[in-house]
C-alpha cells in the first residue's frame, strides 16, 4: 500500500427537502453576499430557484445570480464571473447543479485569488493558494465533483479540456436531495451512472493487486451503482435507488476507492480529448464508448485483474480466466448498452472522428505518455483504442 | 434511506514512517504546547516516545507527558490530565495508542473547557460546545476512534462505562503507520479484528433493507478484514495486511458503513456492560462472545438479511435461507475462534457471571430499553443472550 494524506472536509447534507436549509446553512457560516452559479436554466422552470432565494431572504443573505454554464464549461464564462465577485464584492459562490456548474464554481474560486488569467490554473502554470468558498446544491449524480478535488474546465477556443486537482477544489458543503434527480432525463441519467462507475473502474484498474480494501470497497459500489442504475432507469423516481445513485457519486470520485494507490485516470484523459473536439458529446456518453476499447486492450496484459473484476462485480466465473476476463468487459458493456448508451464512435454521433487531431492533442504531438502502470498510453496505443471503436 | 449530514474532518496521514513527520504537522497548524498521553509505557520501551521527542524538539514545540492510560480507561486520569492542560497552558492532546488513549484524550480535551465533573459529559448530562485540539498517533488497529465522534469512558468506583458520541470528538489528525502495529501482540490484534468487524456488523444489521450502497460498503469491508486478518495472525509483519486492519478500523467506525441509516449498537452496549464489571475483559474479546450469542437471538427475527450477511460476507449458500442464515453465524464464530477469541464468558476468563448485575445495569433497573429495529432489547432479551454464552 503506497503512502496517503486522506481528508474529505466537505459537509453533506444530505436527503429529502434538505435544499430548503441552503440559507440557513450559509448563515451558519456567516458570509453576507452569494453568488448563485448555474447551468441552462432548469432551475428556473422547476421552481427550485425561486426555493434557494426564499430560503436566502429569510436567512439576509444577499445574492447575485450568474446562469448560463453548459457541459463541457467554458473559460469565458469563468471570467466573467471571477469579474462579477470582484465587482459585487462576493464572499461564497453556491453551484446549483451538476459537475459542469460545480467545476465552473470551482475555477472561480481559485481564480478570484489570481491576477492572471484563470486557465493558467487549469493548465498547471498557477498553483492556487486561497480560494473562495464553494457550496453545492447538487441536481446531478454524476461528476462527483461535490466533494472531490478535481476541476475540469475547456478552453473552447483552443479545443483543450483540461483537468486539475487541488486540495481546495473541496467546497465547503454540499446539499444532496435525491429527489432533485428525479426529472433528470434518462440519457443524462445514464451518462451519469457511467460516470460514476468510471471514477471507481479507473482507481479499481490502477494496479493489479494489493491493496485489498480499496478493492473491496470499489466493488460493492460497483455492485450497488449497476443495481440502483437498473432500478432508475425503469422508475426514475425510485427515492432510494437515486439517493444510492447521489451518495456513491461522491464516494466514487473523493478518494476513498482509490486508499493507498495511485488515483490514475487514463480513460478520462483518453475521453477529454474527444469531448474537447466534440463539445457536444456528454462525457459519461464518450467513456461508455472508451472505457471497453480501453479495457479489451489491457485486459490482455493483466488478466488477473480483470478475472477478478467479472468475478466479483459481475458475477461471472468462466473456468478459464482469459474468457473470464473478457466475458467481465462483454457484460459491463451490455450493461452500458441496457442504459441506451453508445459503445461506438458512430452511436455517439460521430461519423468520422479525427482520430490523428485527437492522438496528436493527448500525446501533445508524440511527445507526451500518459501514466499507466502495465503499459504506457503512448500515441500507437491510443490510436489502437481509438480506431477499435469506429 | 433517511436523511443524514456526514463530514469527516479529521486529516489522516497514512504510511510508512509518517510518525516520524509529528512534529511538523502540529507545527503547521501553529501550536505551541502539547500533552503527549499515551499507556502503559510500551512507546517508551518500543523508541516511539523518543522518536517523536525528537521530531517536536526538532519543530521547537513544548510538551509534557502523562501516560498511564490503561485499557477501559478510567475517568480519574482524565480528571488528573485536566488539571495538568490548565496549569501547563497545553494548547493540543497528542494521543499516542489506540482507543483507550485516544478517548481519555477526547474526555480531556472535551472537559477542559467545563468546569464540572468530565463524566457528566459521558452521563450525557452537559453537551460540550468547544474542545482542545485532539491529534492521534495510532498504534493499535482495533476502536476507530482516531477518525470517530465516539468516546468511552469507565468510572471505576461505580462501574459504570459510558460511550458519548459528539462530532467535536473527530481529531484533528490521524498519524497512521502500518508498522507500529507490527508488534502487537496476537491477543490485542486479534480483539482488534473483532472490534472493526463489529463496528461494521452492528450498522450492517440495524435494518434488514436499504441502504444497498452502505450495506455493499459494509460486506467488502468485512470481506477485506477478514483476509487481513487471517494473514495478520500467520505472518504479524505483514505490511499491507496490518494497513488494510488500521484503515479499515477508521472506516469501519466514522459514519461511512451505515450512511442514510441508524448507527445503533446493541452489542457494544451489552458488551460495556460486561467490561464495566469485569474491567480485565477487553473489549474485542467481550464482542466476540457476545455478537454471536445476540445474532442467534435475532437471526430468526431477520431471516433475510442474515441469510444476506451469510451469502455476501460468508461466501455460504445453502439452499433454504433460514439454515443459511444460521450457517453464516456459526461461520462467524468459527472465524472468532481461529483468531484465538474466545466465544463464551468461561473462554473470557468469567466463571460466575453476574448476570442479574448485569441485566440490571444495561436496563436501568429494568427502566431501560437498548433501541433495536426489531425487536427492543429489554431484560428478558438481554438475560436470554447473556445466558447463552455461560
Amino acid at each position: 500500500m503506497d503512502n496517503f494524506e486522506y481528508v474529505v472536509p466537505t459537509r453533506v447534507i444530505f436527503g429529502h427537502q434538505t435544499e430548503l436549509k441552503v440559507g440557513e446553512i450559509i448563515k451558519g457560516y456567516g458570509y453576507k453576499k452569494i453568488l448563485i452559479h448555474y447551468g441552462q436554466g432548469s432551475i428556473k422552470k422547476d421552481g427550485l430557484l425561486d426555493k434557494i432565494v426564499q430560503s436566502l431572504k429569510t436567512n439576509n443573505i444577499e445574492y447575485i445570480e450568474l446562469g448560463g454554464v453548459h457541459p463541457n464549461p467554458d473559460i469565458e464564462l469563468v471570467r466573467t464571473a471571477i469579474k462579477l465577485c470582484h465587482t459585487e464584492h462576493i464572499d461564497m459562490i453556491l453551484a446549483v447543479g451538476g459537475g459542469s456548474v460545480i467545476d465552473s464554481a470551482k475555477l472561480t474560486a481559485a481564480g478570484f485569488y489570481y491576477d492572471g488569467d484563470p486557465f493558467d490554473i487549469s493548465l498547471h502554470k498557477y498553483v492556487p493558494k486561497k480560494v473562495l468558498p464553494v457550496g453545492v446544491l447538487l441536481t446531478i449524480s454524476a461528476a462527483g465533483s461535490e466533494t472531490s478535488t478535481s476541476c475540469v474546465i475547456t478552453n473552447e477556443k483552443t479545443k483543450t479540456k483540461m483537468g486539475y486537482n487541488h486540495p481546495l477544489n473541496r467546497p465547503l458543503f454540499a446539499i444532496m436531495d435525491p429527489e432533485l434527480t428525479f426529472t433528470v432525463s434518462p440519457y443524462q441519467t445514464a451518462c451519469g451512472i457511467v460516470d460514476i462507475m468510471m471514477h471507481t473502474l479507473e482507481r479499481y484498474f490502477n494496479e493489479s493487486k494489493e491493496p485489498e480494501l480499496a478493492d473491496a470497497l470499489s466493488e460493492g459500489l460497483l455492485r450497488a451503482v449497476m443495481e440502483a442504475g437498473t432500478k432508475v432507469m425503469k422508475h426514475p423516481n425510485d427515492y432510494d435507488a437515486r439517493a444510492c445513485l447521489m451518495m456513491a457519486g461522491s464516494l466514487s470520485h473523493n478518494g476513498l476507492t482509490n486508499l493507498g494507490k495511485m488515483g490514475r485516470m487514463p480513460v478520462h484523459q483518453l475521453e477529454h480529448v474527444v469531448s474537447g473536439l466534440y463539445t457536444e458529446v456528454a462525457h459519461g456518453a464518450g467513456l461508455s464508448v472508451l472505457f471497453p476499447a480501453w479495457a479489451f486492450y489491457y485486459a490482455a496484459l493483466d488478466i488477473a485483474k480483470f478475472d477478478k473484476f467479472a468475478k466479483n462485480v459481475m458475477n461471472i466465473h468462466l473456468e478459464k480466466p482469459s474468457d473470464n476476463a473478457k466475458m467481465g468487459i462483454i457484460r459491463l458493456k451490455e450493461y452500458f448498452h441496457s442504459l441506451g448508451m453508445p459503445l461506438t464512435f458512430s452511436e455517439l454521433g460521430i461519423k468520422n472522428p479525427d482520430i490523428e487531431w485527437m492522438v496528436n492533442k493527448l500525446t501533445e504531438g508524440g511527445t507526451r505518455v500518459v501514466d499507466h502502470h502495465i503499459k504506457p498510453l503512448d500515441a500507437e496505443v491510443a490510436k489502437a483504442i481509438y480506431t477499435s471503436v469506429l
